[in-house]
This record gives C-alpha cells, sequence and structure tokens, in this order.
C-alpha cells in the first residue's frame, strides 16, 4: 500500500494543510492513512458481502480488525474506545450492518463520542435501472440518510474527484465538534484511484478572538469579586482532553470542585478540592447547598442534561453562572458567539482570577467509613460498592451500565483521571460488556472493572465472547436483582413486564472457553471471589452477584421519586 | 377500560365505515382496541420509563406482552408473527429502544411484513424549552424522521384531536401496503381523551376498474394462446392471502407453477403442479429451462430482487412475461396503473383462461432418493438436510437464517401452505432464533425448525432464554462452520475476519434453565438428536451440529460464483 505522509492531523489548532496525498492511493488506501493519523488502531465490526473489498484492505493494513458477535455491541466498543483513545470506528455492510448500529451512533452523538461509521454499499456499476439489491431498504440513499439524523458528517465517497476531500471533511467534523461521522463507500470504489489530489484542508475557523477576550475579561472579574466561586466540570474537558487546564485553573484560584454525573471522573476524585457530584436534589446535600449557595458557578463543560441537573432539580441561579461548553458561553444572561470552550479556558487562565480563599468545609466530602467485612450477610449493592471501593487502584477503569448500576457506581471514589465510563445522560442499556471490549483493546494494560444488572447484561452482555477470544481480562460483575429494577422504582406496582428470566451467568466462562464464573449469593463469597479475580490477570472473571430484589442505592430512590412524578404525566 | 365494539377492520375490501368510537376512550385505550381488531394479539418489546404508562395500559388489556432480551430482537419476532398471524406490534422506549429496532423494522420494510413500531417520548409538558432529557439524541423529532425513512406511515401523537384518525391512518397503510408503521406516544398523551371522536375513514381508493378489466382480459388472451405457459409465485401471493386464488387459477389452466426464494413454500410443495424454486442460473437447471422456454410466464407478486432472481442471471423476456405485484402491473413492455393484485387475479380467474395441456416433464422436479443413514459419516449439511427433510409434516414451520442455512434450506420440501419462513431479501443475519419466538407465538401447535449458522446465532442467539421462559419448543439446529461461512466463498482467501469464537452451544439450555442441548459430528448423532427433539415438545431443543469448514450447498456454490465477482467489482 502507499503510504500517506504521516503528518498528524493536529488538535483544534494543529496546521491548516497537509501534504498532498502521493499519486496513486486509492481511496480505500486514503482513507485508511487517515484514520491512522487520527489514531484509530483499532476498528471493530462485522463483515459483510458489500465491504469485504475495504476488510480485505483492513487486515492487510496496520489497523487491527476487532470482530464483534453483532453490531451494535461494536458500536458500543468504538464508543468506549473513542472515550479512552479519542476516536474510535465500526466498519459494516450496508444496512443490515449499518442500520444495526443507529442505537450505539445515537448514543456516541448524544454523549459527543468521535465514533467513525464506515458502511459499504452496492457498487455503482450495480445500480443501474434500480434494482432489488439484496439488503437494500427503500431506495440506495435510505441508510445515508438516516445517518444524517444521527452524525454531525456524511459522505457518500461516488466521485473520486472529491473522495478525498470529502473523507477530510468528515474526519475533520468528528474531531472538531466529538460527533460520530459517516462514510460510506459503494464496493467498486474502494480500489479506485482519483486522477487529482487535493491538498488537506481544514474547515475554516469561525472562532471570534475579541469576544474570546472580552468574555474571559468579564468571567475573571467575576470570579475575583466572588465570595464562595465553585467550580463545575463536565464531560467535555475530558472529551477535549482539557482536565489539566481546569485543574490548573482550580488550583491557581484555589476554589473548589464539583463534577457532574455525566462528568463523573474527569476531576480525579482523591484531589483535594474535589467536593464530589453537584447533582440537584439527587445528590448529597453537602455539596447541593455549597454549589446552590455559591455566587459565582464556573460550569465548564457541562451538559445541562435532566439527569445531570438531578431531574431538573437543580436550582443555580442564572445570573451567578458562567456557563461554558463547547457549543455555547453564557455569562449570566448574555451570550458569546464563536468563543471555543479551549480558548475561553486559555484566555481565563492567563488572567490569573483571585478570589479570596476559603477553607472546604470539613463534612462536604463523602465520609468513607473502612469496610468490615461480615461474612454471613446477604451481600446488597450497597456494601458491594463499599467494597469494590477499597479495591480500586490507579490503573482501574469502572464502566457503569444503566439503572442501579450507574446510580451506585456513583459512590466510588474513581483514583486517577477519567476512569469512569458510562453512557450517563443517554442512559442505553447494554453498553458496559462492549465497552470494556472498546476499552480493554484501546488501554489493554488497565483493570476493567464492569459493573451491569441482570436486564442490561442479557442485551449485550454475550460480546464476552470476543473479549475472551482476544484474552482480555475484565471483571465484570453482574447485579441480579431478576429484573428491571430502576423501573420497579419507576411505576408503582407489581408489574410482570419487569421481571427477566433467570440465567446461570457464571456458566458463561466455561460455554465460552475461556475466563472464570462465580456466584455469589453472601459478602463473604463476594469477598473471596473478588480477591481471586483480582489476582488473576490471565482471563476475564465473572461474578453473578445476588442482590435483593428491591434494594436501590440512595441515588436511585432519590431519583426515582422524582422520574415516578414524570411516569405519572405530573 | 372502555371496550370499542368490536367490528373488525375487514379486508382489503372490507367495510369502508366503522361506528365511532364510543365517548369517554383514552388514546392509548383507542390504540389498544384498533391494534386488536387488526388481531395483534401479542406484543414484543422491553418497557423504558417513557413508554411505561402504556405498558401498564397493555398489560392489563387482553392483548399479551412478550418481554425479550433486546428490541432488535422483539423486531424480529413481531416481524415473524407478522408473517405468520397478519400483523404484528413491538412496544419500545424513546431512542434506546426505537432506534435499536430500525434494523428490524428496515428489514419488514424490504420484505413487506407489516410490523407496527410503538414509541413512548417524552411528554410534552417536559419538552418546554426544549430541554435535555434522557434518551434525546438530537431534537424531540430524531426518531420519528429516522422512521419515516423506515415505515410506510408515521404518525406522533401530540394533538388529541386528531390522534384516533392518525391511529387509523398508520394502520390502514399497514394493512394495504403491507409495510411497518410508526406510532410515537408522548408519555403524557396516553391516558388523554379526546373531546371529539371521529367516525372511521378508510384511505380513499385509487382503483381503476376499466384498466382491470382490460389488463384481464389481455392477459387471458396471452395464457389462452401460449403453448408453454408457467406461472411463478412470490412473497406477496402470501402475504396478501392469495394462495388459495393463485393454485386455483392454475388448477383451472393447468400450468405449472414455480416459486421465487423468498416466495418459497407459497405453493404447497407437494402439489402436483408445483414444480421447484426458479432461481436462474442459480437454481436447478430443470426447472430454469422450463421457465426461460416459456411463451408466457405469469409472475405472480414476486419481487424482482437479486437472490430471488439469482444474481440476475435469470433470463426473461420481458416480452412473455405478465408481471403482476401489488405495486405494478405490466403486461409485456406497457404499464397499467391502479391496479390491485387481488383485483388482477379475480378477474383474470373469471375469464378462466384456457391454454393447451402439456404434461409437466416427469424429470422436472427433484428426485428425492430415501435417505440411508451412514451412523458413522461424518456429517455435512447436505446429508443433515436430506434427513431432515424427511422428518418434516404438515405442522412444521422451517425458518432459516441467511446464508448457507437459506440456500441448504431450500432445498426442503416444505408440506402445507407457506410454512417457510426466511428474510431471503434482505438476509439480515440473526433473523431466525428470534423469528421462532414470533412464530412459536402466534402459532404455539407447530413445530418450528430454525436452521441457523454460528455466526447469525452469535447475533440474537440468546433470545432462546424468552423461549425457554414461555415454555415454547422449537428444534434449533446450529449448523458449526466455525465462521461466516458465505464470505468464504465470496472472497478468496484466507481472511482472520470470517472466524467467529467457538461456543459450546449444546449448554446453553442448561445456563438459561430449559430444554436439552446435543452437540453431533456424526450422522448417528444427528439422527439420534432429531429423533429425540421430534418426540419430545416439552422443551426446546437445540442441537450443535459440526459441519464441514468449506461446505457449501449446491445453491450457495452457484451464488458465490456470481457474487463473488460482484465483490471484485466486476
Amino acid at each position: 500500500m502507499t503510504q500517506l505522509h504521516a503528518t498528524p492531523p493536529g488538535g483544534q489548532h494543529g496546521s491548516s494543510q497537509h501534504d498532498p496525498p502521493p499519486r496513486g492511493m486509492s481511496i480505500g488506501e486514503y482513507l485508511i492513512a487517515r484514520m491512522r493519523q487520527y489514531k484509530i488502531d483499532d476498528v471493530f465490526g462485522i463483515p459483510g458481502d458489500y465491504i469485504l473489498t475495504f476488510y480485505g484492505m483492513l487486515e492487510k493494513s496496520p489497523i487491527n480488525i476487532v470482530g464483534c458477535t453483532r453490531e451494535d455491541c461494536a458500536g458500543f466498543a468504538a464508543d468506549a474506545y473513542a472515550r479512552v483513545h479519542g476516536m474510535g470506528a465500526v466498519c459494516v455492510t450496508y444496512c443490515v450492518g449499518g442500520l444495526s448500529v443507529c442505537n450505539s451512533i445515537a448514543g456516541a452523538y448524544a454523549e459527543k463520542s468521535p465514533v467513525l461509521v464506515i458502511s459499504g454499499s452496492p457498487g455503482l456499476a450495480e445500480r443501474v435501472n434500480n434494482p432489488l439489491l439484496h439488503h437494500k431498504v427503500r431506495d440506495f440513499r435510505t441508510q445515508i440518510e438516516v445517518f444524517e439524523k444521527l452524525c454531525v458528517a456524511c459522505a457518500e465517497l461516488t466521485d473520486p474527484v472529491v473522495a478525498f476531500r470529502e473523507i477530510d471533511r468528515v474526519l475533520d467534523a468528528m474531531a472538531r465538534y466529538k460527533r460520530p461521522g459517516y462514510i460510506e463507500i459503494p464496493r467498486d470504489m474502494v480500489d479506485v484511484v482519483p486522477h487529482i489530489s487535493h491538498a488537506y484542508h481544514r474547515a475554516r475557523s469561525d472562532q471570534d478572538p475579541q469576544a474570546a477576550d472580552e468574555a474571559a475579561e468579564e468571567a475573571a472579574n467575576l470570579l475575583t469579586k466572588a465570595q464562595r466561586p465553585v467550580l463545575i466540570a463536565g464531560v467535555e474537558i475530558h472529551r477535549f482532553n482539557l482536565q489539566d487546564e481546569v485543574v490548573a485553573l482550580a488550583e491557581q484560584m484555589k476554589v473548589p470542585m464539583a463534577a457532574t454525573l455525566l462528568g463523573k471522573s474527569v476531576i480525579p476524585e482523591k484531589h483535594p478540592l474535589y467536593i464530589g457530584l453537584y447533582e440537584g436534589a439527587m445528590g448529597r446535600a453537602e455539596v447541593t447547598k455549597l454549589v446552590e449557595e455559591s455566587d459565582c458557578v464556573l460550569l465548564l463543560g457541562a451538559f445541562m442534561t435532566d439527569l445531570n441537573l438531578g431531574i431538573f432539580t437543580a436550582n443555580l441561579d442564572p445570573a451567578k453562572c458562567i456557563y461554558a461548553t463547547s457549543e455555547t458561553l453564557r455569562i449570566r444572561h448574555h451570550h458569546y458567539h464563536g468563543v471555543g470552550l479551549k480558548e475561553f479556558l486559555d484566555r481565563l487562565a492567563a488572567r490569573k482570577p483571585e478570589p479570596p480563599v476559603r477553607a472546604i468545609p470539613a463534612d462536604i466530602r463523602a465520609e468513607r467509613k473502612p469496610f468490615v467485612l461480615d461474612p454471613q450477610a446477604p451481600l446488597t449493592t450497597r456494601r458491594l460498592i463499599s467494597r469494590l471501593d477499597e479495591q480500586l487502584d490507579d490503573k482501574s477503569i469502572v464502566i457503569a451500565d444503566i439503572g442501579n448500576s450507574l446510580f451506585a457506581a456513583t459512590e466510588l471514589t474513581i483514583h486517577a483521571k477519567t476512569e469512569f465510563i458510562s453512557p450517563a445522560y443517554y442512559t442505553s442499556m447494554g453498553f458496559s460488556v462492549p465497552a470494556a471490549l472498546g476499552a480493554l483493546t484501546a488501554r489493554p494494560e488497565s483493570r476493567v472493572v464492569v459493573i451491569v444488572g441482570d436486564g442490561a447484561f442479557q442485551m449485550t452482555g454475550m460480546e464476552l465472547s470476543t473479549i475472551v477470544r482476544r484474552h482480555l481480562s475484565p471483571l465484570i460483575i453482574v447485579l441480579d436483582n431478576e429484573g428491571y429494577g430502576t423501573e420497579r422504582f419507576l411505576h408503582e406496582g407489581e408489574w410482570e413486564y419487569n421481571n427477566v428470566h433467570p440465567w446461570k451467568y457464571s456458566q458463561l466462562p466455561n460455554l465460552l472457553g475461556g475466563g472464570t464464573g462465580y456466584e455469589v449469593r453472601t459478602e463473604g463469597e463476594f469477598e473471596a471471589a473478588l480477591i481471586k479475580a483480582w489476582e488473576d490477570r490471565s482471563a476475564m472473571t465473572l461474578i453473578h452477584a445476588h442482590i435483593p430484589r428491591n434494594e436501590g442505592s440512595d441515588a436511585l430512590v432519590r431519583l426515582a421519586v422524582k422520574l415516578s412524578e414524570r411516569v405519572k404525566g405530573k
């Protein structure tokens, strides 16, 4: 394969020019070369006849193909890979493959995870007279029309003259907006070598430096004057790789930092200025009080979602807020346009705002009592989480699925930077096991712990197959409360539809030919299994943990009260 | 619940008026009442908070909720249910649920299976100021905009004044076009009782009876004059419930009948006039010759798809064809508009075309040699199918997944009417196990046999969980050739991406707490397992059949030659 000179595409402020691609490069080769520049070293997916030519090219390239059991799992894996590694990709066949990743790509869009969807499609030469080729739904554009609703940029590589530019455009938009992109390649275009070769052009910037200066000045003044400022960090701080800047700013100002639910672990949770998650009435009262009594709240990269805001029980006065994301900058009640999150942060830090320093109240952090084992006691989620909390170290990545798993896991203390992964806004059940595949593919040396309910596990847990196949060694904890536990809190009454069929989960390692399974009911049994799992890095461990049918974490109970009012239409 | 007077909506030619719904009925109640009129007795799905109110209403209604492990499986189950029962439904929550059924609904669209998608959504009262509610992707209309690409009719029940009419419109279009429809209910609309109540109005007919008369006259003349007429029946004959009419027409004319791949089993395969599948160069040469040498080919309800036509190796001269579907009527090179398939068939039959009668050549039917067991011989697909063919009876429904399973299964003789189910056009892998759930829910007394490859089984096979839970008893045959076998034929070379991880499939009944598993490698072992499975109707049976890695059925080998040329872009 002709090699594209490995100029990295640069960060948000990288160079706006690349060398033109060498002549003789095919469309497929160019796509692979550009993916490598964005550090997509692994691609998730399933082959199918409309994408086989490109799969062949991928298999011969330095990019590693991770074959999954199903496409939506590949989508979740690529999403987690992107969260850990910067950008991810799925590669699938036309319609039966592509339309199977709609949900995982929608989740990546909603939570700003840049996943590239590469789909094969019927060759242009096959399309004459609009025949009914297999996998076609309505017309040849149906699939791309669907993805136009779910991606930040889409391209169909039907014209060699603009194919390279189209690839550039999609990847550029993904890097800039941290959203998924879509590239469709008719199978007879993969090997086509365009006659013309273009130099790379980055999309023109729409930044307004003067607005950024004015905004930074105003924010610095507000912060300097404030008596009780507080900083709230959201998930975009991770997506745009701004953790160090945010922590440095907080340290320079000596202001306390909270995180949102979706942004959990964006701030190292053992940092002395970190006070915990801010979630309105859903969160711990001490944090809520400190934030809501602040006279200047600096919200950085936080999505104002219902779950982040405790189902809108957050009580933040906009007149006291500086709200900066990659898409919006609002100070009090006015807006600045054309100011990027990093531009704003850099300029604000340069002005060194100096609010008066106050000690953080001693009771603000959740008290951590040492875990004392009660070996015969029936296991509960609460106790399991307390025990697990003591086990986590700087190499751990916690991936929480939706429902009680997520709410319970918020009580964990995450040690290093960005080691908590969960679709806490889009909340698609079944994310966690495929996400473990993605995270371990990106960072094989880490210790991945998955916390997943029985309902969510039944959706996608069989992706453990690929985890076994690739000799990865996560710890999977299946919290079995015999059903969709969160919904029992949301809709009063005993509904049959909330029950799920019992599986003997601990038999799965045997069925899949790798790893070890445990079934535990008491604290002592969990303790023994956890210790063995932690020692054994040779293969995955699955712990099937029976928990009480109607137990909820504190956060779930508080949330359920709010959510159930909405289910009733109040 | 207020009951809607149970006037059935009638067939395509039913009455165009219903009684107005009684006052006091809520939108949710009206939807349930109308679904029951269309004989939707069972609904597949997964609950979630935006749909819980409607789930509660469903659980209290006579409609049975079949909770699945994941939404796309629910979609496949509803599709198979619709194929067996007339109309099916899935009921899911917003976006995380809805966007997970895109692929199965796209398949139902492509193959004309009327599946109703019911999705909850955020309450209208919650949407003020466009907040970021969980599960939202881009804006509140993202999901319906996606389904507008995949359904024949979509409605958002946001206005009580027109909600009943909107429900009628979607169901009417589904019944008429046999395609999926989509209804989205904001959760605060489920219990709303509209102030006004409308009488039901069926969409106005766009039929042209004079065109139908002229077409029938022309077709009858052509058939009467023809020396060697032949009839080819496609899947629409089943969808529109016209099997008896078609068989009666053939019997009256005494012409031989073939079926397309997608239409396999539309004609009872033991009927004396039935000659087999017509698939161009892919099919058996005797059938191809008889059809292609015919001087008048009457194609009824057949989709001209690539797989149906043997990757366009069919050699049919349009000047000799009468091509009638629900969407099109073409005789020789001219078209009639506004003529329904049934209208045309009825009028044609009334004219009693009388071609000269010819005996069907003796060698036209595939010869069936009695199966002689070779107990020690390693099992092959070909031998497995021959053995299974002897076992099938009038109560059997065969569901074939995609790839070698489908091509091999085409060699089976299907006894009764319409007992072969496969997504032979859209060809989405993983259809079969969830489809068994759907077919058995519709017709619990039947003997469902699933033939599925290892790759397809790994996509959705865990839906066996629901099959066990509901005490259904299909026979699942997993053909294990250690990978995506069809693709090995399509793309020369030994590609790692075609291999799938080995599972110990026969352990699944134990893991799921029901049924029996067998692992077989020889004809003798398969024989023993099959006999036990056939005798045991108490629970499901799974036979894990090891077959040669590179064996293909005759049909697959013929097909692969054609398809691989296209993979190479020839």
